[in-house]
């Protein structure tokens, strides 16, 4: 079967920067730290921005040249079952060995949810066979609730019951194909459950609703025997005004009040970047909290305010995010690195698909090597060892373990004189810190 | 006394629009719902911003005249005990009750902690027979551990331990002052905890001891008898890259993190609009936490991204911000409205002082009239019962008890149509919801 | 003919806030400073967002009920005739005098530019009757050069030739039918003329284009007699990344660059936040440049990084506007009022487009009647007489009429010491100017 | 003399990425593309924040230890002497060739501009003396008309005609020392040349008299046969709300507004960013416009909205700078890097003023080597010649020099299909494109 009219990616290694259809620093079989590549990064094809994205955006029609839209098909579903050929070449010859999908983008709906489920099954068989031929696995599957007209005021939050309703049943079925295909993780984006105006909302019935959803969602997990990680995957803003998983901290702190232990997150690096924070901020808070589920890969411009779902280029936010899953040990106990991410609209070819994944994937290798190199030399931990050594005492962990009062560590300042205070106060040399990881990025990619 | 050369504000009613030395919809006695307006708002004067702050910037000299700087006080702490007499005549004539302050703004530091204490006391003194005298109260204290070199790094995250047992004992004192002078609340605002850079950060240890700063404090309140109530008062950054205590969402996240349950919030608008917040929407978030605690009611320009400080004059905000509150009951359960809020650099003369709080005290007082007008005519109550009445129903009251499950809700939905699902969709109608508040800001204070 | 179900809009007046099908400020002939306020204010419908917006958003399907969604037309072309017959019925329901379009919004594309053509002569027929019966006028036209495919790179400054000889031919149909319909004004907007990445992009020779297209538009329009007041809509970003026409400095620079004078603005209040600039400052630019040219009036929310395309319901946006339009003499020479906005998507009944036009145009005649108080007392003209009053001094004039030197001025000041200088700064009092507003605010619309 | 205890700062060269005291990249006199590294980046040390910033902010004291504050100097101007001592030490270890100075930083103000000027002749003796010594430039000196309190309400657009005249004053003065010291050009930053409020503002007038005083300089500078090139500095906001030389393109309005067009731009990082474009983008539309002046290089966090002056290190940045500057041939005519940057306040130790700058000149070297790599592959060149190729013909010239018109472009699409149109919009294959520069850069540097 050729479908693609390319051949598959080989690694080329870094002699000629000029672009092309090679992995200059992906090797997928080389070991770095005692895994190999491959099993650090996961990398998982996003079926919907890959395969179904047309390159529309608000002000403009689709530009996407795709393989498949030279054949008419009579029906969706004869479509979308033919979709299914077409990604899986593209994953096989790409060398990825994850998928991610919506329920939506992989088949059409019928006019009711009984026959779009029927739809569903004859595509997930057909995925099913695929995945079996390929040996490519799922990362994580997930529900569209969000671009039907029916969840225009939510999805799980909507005032209108019977939305509710059916997003249980959608989830239902949702949650049996992550079984039986295997899903390693489970993901939940809330793109309409927020607000539009405080004005018309009530914002802690509309939470109580999503809380009580994801413990439904949990409780059938459990009775089915689906053992995915769940995962939240925070983003601040768009569609909606403003959404309840803004980031990573509001989730937290969303599952605390809930009592909703059994998520983790999925983080976004574009979603990140709406909120104000940078990727590896976000990556440092979830891995800090144990909450590090899995990584949607991808990067905006820092000066626009909507989410680019650019391919991920900046090697500083590469490094950043790999040098904490390395400190992590893994992308979350079961995650990956799936790229969220679309060409732009003027990267129409279908060839663009393979260039777009080419330059995200040989990004996060070359961020893995850098990260790898700075952890090999313990550059950031000797720094951290020295920055808090004051710390690291018996007067230190006396305070850590609570074994110290506000009285008890008066008396030892109280006499004390400034400058004996601040001696402890030692620069932080931190244009040298930034200069040196500049260092650190060349030096481990020349050996590349 | 009259140190001010102003007489008392007084209320001077809406007839006349030019700006001037009276309240235009501010008169205290006037019951608003069954209280007082100045048992609703509870204004209280920022003394650092009100009596210290010289109007320099980064960029800028201070240009602020203020009357005691004509006088020439041959030592810092007679300068501080002049400034009281001041603070209390301008509280006085501007019928404020409360007040606020940090200790490192009313009493100079000494050579050593002992030292500092000693001015401080002095100063309290002072201080203790003013508020005697003039029946003014002190809505919150907390310690300025930001300002000094010795927090350059951070105060309770300081990598310096040495640092950390300052702050344990500056705050001992401050605790020790709370309890003195009565106050309600006693707040903390992190400006110095968080991190210029990730890569010398040990962000989970440094939380931890934040935390258990927090711990010790608490204990020593409950040792002492203090009954303040404690308050975060979050900010995203500056002065630091990223604080801890970013938005109201964090800071819930961070004190369920740490078990830290005897906290709540004290919110700025600026510092919410900072963090891509409207300041309706921080209080939104704490009331339905139940914890709102107090207000740092100011503005800033929603296109800068430093905080302003600047008098709330926004009806808009102040409306919103006033109906949550009286949705809540108050601000608080011993919450005030403090004017975290300095005169532009512009506004130089004495009498702007009077002026700027005379903005600010109006315009919540109008939002207060236009927040009881909405709810004596249940506008929004009716718009949200109508919004999500199908949720009022027993069905709806089972999926809200945990009583439903996904099967049981997919069976509802499985053969139903589209148009059957998307019945219950009314139209938010929102522009008129909209319309419909100007129509109320209108019409409430016509009347005022 | 009755299409909408809707009763002409009546004025209402200010009686009852809830909100309902009626002005409450918009009375159409009374009189504001000498002139009616629909004369003033000179609203108009954009066909685009009105009639032709579905509601979907970049992560939804569209949601808007329309009643000509009802009928099914065998052709395109049948519905776009169809259309006309509901847009003017309901401008005429609506009480408003003028409309806008963009070609590709009223007729379908054919095969070819020439097919396209005719079926826009098609349309333009019927809509020239329509504009005959009702005595409607076109405030003005424009093109749609950014949602088709073909213009994925940019249309006048697209990269391939042929886009931009299309681009002419496109052109100069539209600035015909302009002619031919009597157009006041004509809109160039640029939706795609920027750059993804300044890497790919010759960013002076795409400029040199977009400003010979201008140059040849303008030369056909004075060919055929076209009076038409040609207008640039800046817009900093979305959807392209950059765009050359940022925000009216920018706009102003490139105009003056390439000698295209006969340019003047048209000004949106969302794009001119986008671009970090309040609604009133892209306003007092283009005033006092005396380049106004017409008002698309809308406004966002400046939290959110995208275009919201928002009915305009901010009193205080309103008020500074019209307080510009006022002192300018009016909306440009001959401008008007164009709604640029869409009901939110959860506002998606026909009902919605008469409630939020009737929002959007309270709010300005609330912002007219409040302007023209703040005129009629001089409140602004005498602070300004005021705060500038050293300069209307024989000595201020000969600096003014470039009648003094560095060295002559320096004569006077060598001298003085700091306290004779800063003796002419006078406090702002900047608090209380912003109060007084909003006593305006309530004073002007109180009696209304 | 060795004020410092610091060794003259070595070219080390790559071999290790730890942080130290020596260059990586930057060797001077190393030739790219036919010139001296030092005479591409023609670095400078800005005085201010080298020699004068404290660290303070604005919510904390000063961090800064400095080798001249252990002595105390009887008298402001000894001080102001002394320190000349230390900054010339300082550039020549470092090996600079360049300073800028405002003149308020070198000396102190006396109780009149006379006795002013007295002290400033006293220390430019001094500098003068210095410069002959070493042989370092003055690349630029500037007034600095924003600190004292006389400016509260602008400089040369103060509502107060005196502090007009007192910049005029103090301007002449700065002019003949820019002559004096041979300054190469002459820097104008208007911090306080914009609005806290529109209200108050005639912002009309207030440009006019900035253009005034522009025009008044030149005079004078022809008058005394300074040949310095006098250069603008846009910044949007801080201190001011709006500042009107807001970008590039508001300053390029400005100057083509008042025909002062013997301005040229000098560009500085975090300015750029503060106004929502990238350093890159500010470049090239100065380049563009043939108005590169000169740079003042630093850089800020993305996500932060006030002024950072953090030493530029992001490796992205400076390669796209130094591309643009390689295009235009040089950094303006007599233009530099200037460091307008500040170590973090916890980086004070003075040893950290050699670590900043030899963090800042290594990115810049590096970043000249990666974009000479790629002028030298003619990367970027070749991508443009081929995405513009179909106007690089006969037709395209005849559009260009403007001999068609709508209608003979129209008559050659009228009947072309979509098919035809869209065959000349080939890929941008943008992602390959941005992963190549990835390549490019380390392979630039694994060289160097």
């Amino acid at each position: 079967m050729d479908l693609w009219n390319v051949d598959k990616i080989p690694f080329v290694g870094t002699e000629n920067p000029a672009e092309g259809l090679g992995f200059h620093y992906y090797d997928p079989e080389r070991v770095v730290a005692g895994k190999k590549m491959k099993d650090w990064l996961r990398f998982a094809v996003a079926y919907w921005h890959t395969f179904n994205a047309q390159l529309n955006d608000n002000f403009g029609d689709p530009t996407a040249i795709r393989p498949w839209h030279k054949n008419t098909y009579s029906k969706p579903l004869d479509a979308s079952l033919a979709l299914v050929d077409y990604a899986f070449e593209f994953m096989s010859k790409l060398g990825v060995e994850y998928f991610c999908f919506h329920d939506r983008n992989v088949a059409p709906e019928g006019d009711t949810l009984r026959e779009t489920d029927k739809n569903l099954d004859a595509v997930i068989d057909k995925i099913e066979e695929n995945m079996k031929a390929t040996g490519i696995k799922l990362l994580w599957n997930t529900c569209d609730t969000f671009t039907d007209k029916r969840f225009v005021r939510g999805a799980s939050t909507a005032p209108n019951r019977h939305i509710f309703e059916y997003v249980a049943g959608q989830q239902r079925k949702s949650l049996e194909i992550a079984k039986r295909l295997g899903a390693e993780n489970y993901v939940f984006w809330g793109g309409r459950e927020g607000w539009e105006s405080l004005w018309n909302t009530d914002v802690k019935r509309e939470q109580d609703h999503m809380a009580e959803w994801f413990r439904m969602c949990h409780e059938y997990a459990e009775k089915i025997g689906l053992d995915a990680q769940f995962l939240i995957e925070p983003k601040p803003q768009e569609p909606t005004t403003h959404q309840y998983d803004w980031d990573v901290a509001a989730a937290l702190n969303f599952i605390k009040t809930y009592d909703l232990d059994f998520f983790r997150m999925n983080i976004e690096g574009n979603h990140a970047n709406l909120a104000r924070h940078s990727y590896g901020e976000e990556v440092r808070t979830a891995v800090d909290a144990d909450k590090l589920g899995s990584l949607d890969a991808n990067q905006g411009n820092k000066f626009v305010g909507w989410d680019m779902d650019e391919f991920p280029v900046d090697l500083y936010d590469t490094t950043q995010v790999m040098w904490e899953v390395m400190r992590a040990g893994s992308i979350g106990p079961k995650g990956g690195l799936n790229f969220d991410a679309k060409p732009r609209r003027t990267s129409f070819d279908p060839e663009d698909l393979f260039r777009s994944h080419i330059a995200g994937m040989d990004s996060y290798a070359a961020g893995l090597l850098v990260a790898d190199k700075m952890h090999q030399d313990h550059f950031i931990e000797n720094l951290l060892d020295d920055r808090y050594a004051s710390w690291n005492t018996p007067e230190g962990k006396a305070i850590e373990e609570h074994k110290e009062t506000l009285e008890s560590l008066e008396s030892r300042v109280l006499d004390m004189t400034e400058e004996q205070l601040v001696a402890g106060n030692k620069s932080d040399h931190l244009e040298s810190v930034m200069a040196t990881i500049n260092n650190y990025m060349i030096d481990a990619l020349r050996e590349a």
